[in-house]
């Protein structure tokens, strides 16, 4: 039976492709979605892709995955560094999370070096640009075929 | 005649049951609910029980509280370590708060440690699982009776 | 051509006038709301003048700001100190940004010493009062007469 | 049948009363070790009110606890941020324990806001005055009822 | 009856113009004097525009403007993040200051993120370039004129 | 014309399969090996796979890939988190790198959440296990595909 | 009247004359002691002249002192960078406290240059030997003859 | 001539073989000490074995010492960490001690790891269980016979 | 024959008596200056009495008491917590030195519990007021007398 | 049957005796050897005594120990403090291993307070002079003999 | 042409010869003086030797360099560790810089252990003695006629 | 008779001239050999040129250079600011020493601010380039005329 996985992508990344270009790569976020899609597609994998600026839907985001998704794939962007609740909600899943970010987080400002999310994860991808997406979504697939976490 | 008071609830708490019990106990998040309207009935205090993920939710509902109860009880979960504007919403509210956690805070996570609300609450209550609630409602009780905070 | 700018307040910003007016003054945010106004006017600029307590709206806010407004100015409150999504949103804007509080915060808590927009801003504008709102606007209206930043 | 406690009290506990009003109340030791008792009582519990000055005897109190007590209570005062030793004793001793402070710690000097004992105590009740002793004696009460800690 | 105020400037700032223009404009120190009298004068006040590079001399400055002047306005550039005793002598002046940066010191050195002058001064501006100066007596003339600091 | 790479491992990761399986699975060095050979001629890239305890020699090995090799994937084990001479090697190395760890080093000891290698490569990935090497490879075969780092 | 003072003496003091010379001097405790009684019956004030390698004892002759003398002279010695409890007893004392240390504590380790102490007492005094005791019963009677701290 | 050994034991040692056993091992502190005395017999040194709970108490021992005995092994427990006082106490002393402690402080908390002894006794032994008491023995009469510390 | 010593005053001491009364007492300068002259007078003692605002005058002050002065008291007050050169010239002073403050450093701001000048001073004398200067001509005094430091 | 056993000795240990005595003792490397191989004799346990500047070849060593040793000796001199990657080896060996230290580490400069051994050694000595050596063969037959860790 | 370079030595360096011979030799300030007019003689350059205790003539020196001096040789002595306006005016110079420093900063106290110059100095020399003007003179020729800093 | 010194070089100092250029130079490592050896011969100096990617390799140079150099100058490159081992080497040589890095490390990262070298040598220099092996000869051979360190 066919997987399904969940992407959930956290504040500003809805701007993809209209912020820098050196940091980020041109891509859409228009793009980069039907990009994902095509791949789980190809994969035979049943794909969310979801996007809010708003903390506290992702974190109810995050808690409705329990009973629909198989795992899931988190960008959480800003809160990345900052919010305890969205580590919370991650912990209280209890199946695979990969962590994501297109740009090396550790290149940049001081505070973007700790991830509150990274130990709650599985494992992560990092400075990939958005090539770390189509990564996840095999890494993803990869992991639930061999049904242990 | 009888005191209205809150019991403010932050992110993920909804799932409680749901969660390690090892951490939180079996109790689910309707059954806490019940017991605690059924101790506020037993000591004649109105009680309005309250949860939202969203932190500016949670603010809003303090803000409001300055106007329709005489005291706030707050669990706010992963917000306590992170929200400043929480902090200040509660330290405008001029009334009794009283801090709380279902979990030892202390046996948990390095950041866990540090409470932003704590010197902004009258008083807190911390480890002893979903007791605490009803702890909290009989100590907002007899300080609402003292009339002092 | 006249320009347009937005003032954005952060969380509790709406309780103005109720909060401790030893730090804040006496001044009502709809008095407030109304001056800026006043003084946009005489200068001849376009003013919004936006209050939310949720982090994604002020993202949300800001970054719909980039096709309407030719500059921001903002008083981020509790979420200067903690939202680095909010300082995204602000670092995605490539036009003129005036950080503002009421207060001196560098006279209050530790916490609030250190603020994670700054760097970001252009420049900024700290414990002047209500009337450092005044000075924003005219602050601005300058720069946006001078064309650089 | 009935449970045996202890609630052991650190240094300047005795001078209740004669310390800063402001910070503790009014009650006198005298007082507030009687109305211990009557609740004890009411409870059906049988209740131990010790208090030394001296961190070794507290140590040797702790001890004795272990055959004696079936749940201990402790206001450990100013030792509460410096004795490894207590804590050390109070980790040897494997039933319930609560840690109680009348005054809210984390208003006070930053030193204050470290315990050491927190994270072997099975929970706590901060700044709910002389009423946090009454607290701690009916949740005391409560988790030896329920036999699990 | 009109007031009387100082801008007091630090070291190196007699150099300005010739410094680097990215970071400072292209205004020069004199250039600078004169809009700033000729603001005043709009505005019916007394300037006083004091320049030094020696520490001692800028204390003697503000130990005067006590008897003199009703408000200090201070750029007190490289002294800002290491007097001490700059800070003494403005925390005995026990009228409205300004503390002033031409530059966004935030996006600088981190170790001109801290100022010792920030919580003795009553409100401060920077980063909004040399009309940084104009906007501080605006800021001033408003605050002598409402008469409470 | 096909690619080169080469896969740079450090200290013990020669025991793979030895240690401990829950932190980094069962399988063997050798095993991993021809997998990613396997890998890499279905990508049909060349790739060299090398692994030594010595610092000195894993930093000669970066300085020779300058010549032969078009990217490098480094898994540096134990010396990730002190070395600041293959860090200069790899910054000296102006190709695409990817930095791989097998575990998810931010769930293990503190002195393990920090890297000096992540801020001179490209991207990284961590804690997907074995798997992280073909991902790694084919992030890799992606990355030279599009010629831009 | 004649006033009532106490010298309190920490732990090892007992031992003056015995331990290093180039530290404290060759005077032994008990010519100190006498040195001291000599000049408070020079300066017609009654003195006592009290020792105890133990903490509780030290904190229950604080308490004791408050009914019985008007001044404290104490030199702590290794309490003064740990006993949270001597401070607390020295804090609830409301009369004028003086610290004494015979080696200056700043040229010495690290951890003694926090002193528990210092911000609960009136004054202080180091570095200047056993005349220190000598300078501390002058400053005394000076401030007891002032009537206020 | 004979030599006369001192081994103190700090707080809670006094309950070996009921603490945790994993850490401790299960011998009972009589036993340790019966097995000490017996090597000190065989190796035809005097030995002296000491415990108590009162920091105070120790002071006094190892000053006593200075007397008595030509060494002292000491496990202060719980007072390693926190006893300036037990470290005077000890410079005091100027003869061999050896530092003891029965489990590897490393594997425990944070706090456990800084000894304030360490640096002021010859050496140390830690973490090799019960046997380090006889180590410590064979390790002093060494030292004593090539009388140089 | 008689000996000379100089108290060296830093900035803002000259305002003596303007300054706030509760932290520094009352008294003004000229009159502290003619009670020093006086008690140097009582005890046979030469004493310059010596103030600047200027760091490098203090620094050659410091200098020329090198040929001139057998003994320097000196109240550097806010050079005190920030001033690596008057530290130094001190250094090369090899007589005795009394580092001075009227007020508590201790119960002021964290940046005033550093001093830079303790351990180049052979001692010191801190929150005695203005009688502080007395009690360190008397020290000064007598160290001079013992002719050893 | 006898049991085997590695002393690991780390750089510059060779060049014992060669270094300062009063650090390390006059003793030679080879004398070392000598006592401990003749030790080793006594105990009927079979020693090697290996010595390498190089990490990596240290590291090397320890891997092989896996097959070949019952227990580790090792003082892995400077290595200790900075080496991540021995530390990685030694956890990997599932066998008793002593850390051991010829001079007290605690008496020297502050990076060597930190060894990244201690915690995955089963204990450890240091501060013992060569005699250490000795010990820990000792304490390394007694550990065997008790067949557990 | 012949170059022109100015040595700018700042406070207590007036003092050389007399201050503690094993840190900074014994040669004296005029002898340094000579030593250094003769060598930049020998290289055909116009040198000038200044000295000054005070701060802000250090920093009007360096202002003025600007016109007068193609490169700029700075002992800052103890304003090397607490001075932002001396960095500020040498960063304002752009021209080379070299920082000299007759002692080894490193081996000294920690506070010297950070210059506030270095990064914006061409390069620097330490712990070379009197020795050090010299290679700084060789070294700024070097530069000067390199032509590129 | 004419001295023998060494130059040690660390990792990736062979591939200079093929490094960046804006931070080296353009000197290939074969030709700053050349420099050196010709300032070597015109000095009447016999210089050994040496470089090693290997920690061990560098300490065992350090270590043969006790018997046959009168002096090292070492540039440990990336070893830097990470090898105690390389440190420990250096303080057991008793001869001059000089640190020398081409480039300027404190305008680099934060993590090369910090050299474990430093205080063991007899000095360094900076940032001076190439140039700087020379002036690190010339110095060298200064202080082995002045035969004193």
């Amino acid at each position: 039976m066919s997987k399904n996985i969940i992407i959930i992508n956290g504040p500003n990344l809805n701007l993809l492709g209209k912020r820098e270009q050196s940091q980020y790569g041109s891509i859409t976020f228009e793009k980069l979605k039907e990009n994902c899609l095509n791949k789980a597609k190809e994969l035979k994998i049943n794909l969310n892709f979801y996007q809010s600026n708003v903390e506290g839907e992702l974190i109810t985001a995050i808690q409705k995955a329990k009973e629909k998704f198989d795992g899931i794939i988190i960008n959480a962007a800003g809160f990345t560094h900052t919010s305890v609740a969205i580590r919370d909600a991650l912990d209280i899943y209890k199946k695979p999370i990969i962590e994501l970010h297109i740009s090396n987080i550790y290149k940049r400002e001081e505070f973007r070096h700790k991830s509150l999310i990274s130990d709650v994860a599985t494992g992560g991808i990092f400075g990939l640009g958005d090539n770390g997406y189509i990564l996840a979504i095999i890494a993803m697939q990869k992991m639930l075929e061999n049904e242990n976490r």
